[in-house]
């Protein structure tokens, strides 16, 4: 293709900071979804007067622009899927203020997740979104995604952290959006809207967070259940007894076993579910709410409730559930993470269904995930090199949609629609709120330069 | 002026609610600003499918359509600017579902805020959202405003509780928006964007709110400062030991005078500032963080720390506070409350600021506020019926509000813009971001008939 604009490109960040070379390319041209576009050229920039540069270029040679983070996201949200401009802003990655009386840090969009709780560690804060990817993934990519976390059901997602935002609009200007205030009702709330907009509204370069004072105690229990339907009786009694806790997750049999076969650390394999809790806050406050965790486990008949003894004991039981994925991954060739979420009362319902389809189509799904939040990762085990098992695979995947929807769910709870997920939103989208959004895209950015085609289905098909 | 859908109208509601007569109008021309403005019709709603019908008919004759709650805004959120049609909400007011399980609620629009703790205070759950106007305030008001409270450092505002809402559409269309999930990312967030959107954008009918467990205990303490400076330093120290306090209200010399003249319940007259700080959750858990609050406040050289012995001593306290504005507004004829928000550790320059105005234009301002959220009621105590006073009161509220941007806060951390602030937007916002509010409105409400003439100003003036 024609690509007269790389002159200007390399005018604007130096050529050193324009890829062209296929080789290279193909770094920029996949996500953690494994799927593959390949970007006509990658662009890493330094800053927003670069970014905004960039972008009127682009409007004015009509090339789509798509941000690209660490790429660990799970629908595919920085995938160039209609080429044009790979924005690689892993090197805006600074820590700009701290501020420790307001509980706020600024930084650029680029730093790794993980390290904004490192800087401020030495102050007893902490940042508390925790995603799953969040030693590797960036800040401008949970925004963009709104990306989750274990720690949801008590301290929230990652919009519940932004104060404000700098933002490079689509058309090329440098904005400010938010307040750094608790409170702030000035104009619409466009901060919450670019989050979770999956970076077609706007470039995020800046970002004041929230911090919060690191719990002074923290106690994580284990408990053992002979199903599903008592783990999840716990979770909702546990809730229902004003304990908040800090994570509830829950694991089942498929996945405890995988655990098992690859950490071989003695877990029961017999057990049909598994939940690990975390209570976190003051001392003393801790123990009362531990008490109350374990004595729920046990009326709702706990095989076994286990409170560990000490920080090596808790690591351990941690590093169990941060294994589920990548043990569940050394079955099968393919691993389909899916991203369910339902209701915490129709969560046994959910896992009924995903057995029942996994059944049907004999095909093994592990499902673990995000209890206290009704956020269930069932994955898929499967082969996606032999085409029958891709077409299964399918299949599965839109009837755990389908079932996910008619128990009131949604597709997403913190992964994204992406590509990957776009064609299932007329299952929870009514017509005119799609067209809504579509209206709002329009707004930001009328000349549809920025991450086109992600969130967009043919409605009529 | 020309009414010919009057009949229409009629047709729609049932004559009885569709409100004609010039007396009867009066009481729908006022809300809590005491601004006026005559609506040309109001009509009392039932459902949403009245609503929208009387939504096409309002943009077939293209009349301005200003939805009105019980009209406790504090900037003129609910009056019909441009005339038009009133649409009496209020009459929408049932609990339509109840969800102990997912701690959820369902109810219809116009329902008083207070009540929807009160229909699920059996099942020992709460609404968190606690505006100030809550025992006439509605929940449609709430969501359009996004409501704080005094409870917002530790349980948030009202958009942190708003799961789904059903809109009907500047353009007649019945949707609904979000999920009733804990977490979903399918989409824009469009629901946190209705939130604060002043009515612009859409009438909210129905919203399925979040609760939370009644905490099993609570503790009020009170402590007197010599000045605000060390209340503020108290503050700020008391969410530096990790306690976050359910509500943390600061009171100044002359609020603490005007409420003694006003309740004559002993408090020192002498003293200059005032905290009342309450701490809830775990029973034991309450001690530990009440202890801590104490030993703070007494680090910060409070002339007295007492905590309330019993439900009695709890209720007087809150009294006290709860009458700090009816208590400042016995001095003068004209009482205006002010919502300037800046950072914790801006709150010291702030009331010094607002000192300063207060002595340069020898007018009387006692201030109170949400001091967790920095969320300051500076209250300008006047009478506006004097030409030279009216005059010297807005050169006073512009410069609070200098003052105030100043210092990186906000035109308004939970009253809104409305009209009573639109002209200071500028302040705050640069002008592409106000554009793009503009674009989104369009985008929403081509006609422009849905709450005309709010959160708008003259750029250029």
């Amino acid at each position: 293709m024609d690509k007269k604009y790389i002159p200007e490109l390399e005018k604007i960040v130096g050529p050193e900071n324009v890829i062209t070379s296929f080789e290279e390319r193909l770094t920029y041209s996949y996500d953690s979804t494994r799927l593959e576009y390949l970007p006509d050229v990658a662009v890493k920039v330094r800053d927003a007067q670069q970014i905004s540069s960039i972008i009127k270029l682009a409007n004015d040679y009509n090339i789509p622009v798509t941000p690209r983070g660490a790429a660990t996201g799970l629908s595919g949200g920085c995938l160039a899927v209609k080429g044009g401009i790979s924005l690689v802003m892993v090197e805006m990655n600074k820590v700009l203020d701290i501020n420790p009386i307001d509980l706020l840090i600024t930084v650029e969009a680029g730093i790794v997740t993980e390290k904004v709780s490192k800087a401020v560690e030495h102050l007893k804060l902490f940042y508390p979104p925790d995603p799953g990817s969040m030693k590797s993934s960036t800040i401008g990519g949970n925004i963009a995604e709104n990306a989750g976390g274990l720690r949801g059901l008590k301290y929230g997602v990652t919009k519940d952290y932004i104060n404000s935002i700098e933002v490079v609009l689509p058309t090329g200007e440098i904005v400010n959006m938010g307040s750094n205030t608790v409170k702030a009702v000035t104009g619409y709330n466009l901060v919450d809207l670019m989050c979770g907009s999956e970076g077609t509204l706007g470039i995020i370069t800046k970002a004041t967070l929230g911090l919060l004072p690191v719990p002074a105690d923290k106690v994580s229990i284990l408990a053992f259940f002979k199903d599903m339907t008592d783990a999840a009786k716990t979770v909702r009694d546990i809730v229902a007894e004003g304990v908040i806790t800090a994570t509830l997750e829950i694991v089942d049999k498929v996945t405890i076993n995988a655990i098992e076969d690859f950490l071989k650390i003695g877990l029961d394999r017999t057990v049909g579910a598994m939940l690990l809790i975390e209570v976190d806050g003051q001392k003393g406050a801790v123990e009362i709410e531990a008490d109350i965790v374990m004595k729920v486990c046990s009326a709702n008949n706990a095989l076994l409730v286990r409170r560990a003894k000490n920080d090596k004991e808790r690591d351990e039981l941690w590093a169990a559930r941060r294994a589920a994925l990548s043990s569940l991954s050394r079955i099968k060739p393919s691993t389909i993470l899916e991203d369910a979420t339902v209701q915490r009362s129709k969560m046994v319902e959910l896992i009924n269904a995903v057995n029942e389809i996994a059944k049907k189509y004999n095909m093994l799904i592990g499902t673990f995930g995000h209890a206290g939040d009704g956020n269930l990762h069932p994955t898929i085990l499967t082969d996606l090199r032999i085409p029958e098992e891709a077409e299964k695979t399918e299949k599965v995947i839109e009837e755990i949609f389908n079932a996910t929807i008619a128990l009131g769910g949604t597709l997403s709870g913190e992964h994204g629609i992406g590509i990957t997920k776009a064609r299932y939103l007329k299952l929870e989208l009514s017509k005119p709120v799609y067209d809504l959004m579509k209206k709002i895209k329009n707004s930001f950015d009328p000349d549809n330069i920025l991450n086109p085609g992600k969130m967009e289905c043919n409605w009529d098909f």
